[in-house]
């Protein structure tokens, strides 16, 4: 698909912009451009729209760094959720599928990433000063730690459990085990051994 | 992933946005407004404005009804190319692929579909006449068919034939054959079949 003759350049420069979506290829990209072209133009400036403002004013909660439309996100602002626990987590993404577990009902730190020394990614370059100033306000009880379980997670987790053990808090981190509907005939060793370890009392 | 709550309306008018597009669900809309939110802010403002301008400013050929950025395609604008050929098509994409091959140097004609009672298409709904019309023009001394293999591009091809066959023009369409680097094992009989039927001359 190199060196492609679009009959366009309008057409060209649109396949340009979808393709450098994650990925997205130049054939995927021109069926998406074919495909607008084929719908209202009204509707195509209301996604383009759409796009421009998502990122020209969609702002970052000031205190716990998730995506919001306001200066503190509608979580950290909801009087319903239990203000006293914090769950860091290294995404946006992340606070949407813990979000969608409808599980949980504290609040969120995404630190923006996770500490990893091969990207050149230390802690001065996540939000991990931001949550001590949180812990240390003293109206925090308890941190969820709901990193990967990569060495960069673990390197992390070790990270913030020294920053925080010197304030009066529960830190916790989710619990890692076979899946649920897994078998265990395919489950890897580490899990199958550490899910052993973490046995929980068995109740009905 | 139904009823999933975003914490920004931005956030999901632009999600919304991009699940329109054929293919993408709504994690895949996710993680390409996540990545778009991560550029630069002209970058975006270009990626939303090329897609808006392409919509609204893009033409097609009024002779072939390609994609064009003028009244008159390059192709049909350019002298160098075999203007007494034209080669039948469904879509743009075709012509694209057909160019791709830089085999072809003759004109094109995009019908805009195919005639297919089951989805309501008629003839009426292509653009069948405009091809009349520029075969009657006398400057023209062939037409190729490259519609699908299908029954509904077997009943097109049939109805361009009766209506084109009063000219004086050749009619030809591609070949169908055993894809190059297939096997013949694993060709399906049809094409097989016809392979052996339109069998070439062969020449080194």
């Amino acid at each position: 698909m190199n060196q492609q003759q679009f009959p366009s350049q309008l057409l060209e420069n649109a396949i340009n912009a979808f393709s450098t979506l994650p990925g997205i290829g130049r054939k995927t990209a021109l069926r998406m451009v074919l495909h607008l072209l084929r719908q209202k133009e009204t509707d195509v400036e209301q996604f383009a729209e759409s796009i421009a403002q998502a990122r020209k004013q969609i702002k970052y909660c000031k205190v716990c760094h998730n995506i919001s439309d306001n200066d503190i996100c509608d979580i950290c602002n909801n009087p319903k959720r239990d203000q006293t626990t914090i769950c860091v987590v290294e995404t946006i993404k992340d606070v949407i599928s813990i979000e969608n577990t409808a599980q949980y009902k504290g609040l969120y730190h995404v630190l923006g990433g996770i500490i990893s020394p091969m990207d050149g990614v230390g802690p001065n370059d996540l939000e991990i000063e931001s949550l001590i100033q949180r812990v240390a306000s003293g109206k925090i009880k308890e941190v969820i730690f709901a990193l990967s379980t990569t060495t960069e997670g673990d390197t992390t987790n070790f990270y913030l459990f020294r920053k925080l053990s010197p304030y009066n808090i529960k830190i916790t981190t989710i619990a890692r085990g076979v899946a649920i509907g897994d078998e265990l005939e395919y489950t890897d060793e580490i899990t199958l051994g550490r899910s052993i370890i973490n046995r929980i009392t068995f109740n009905i």
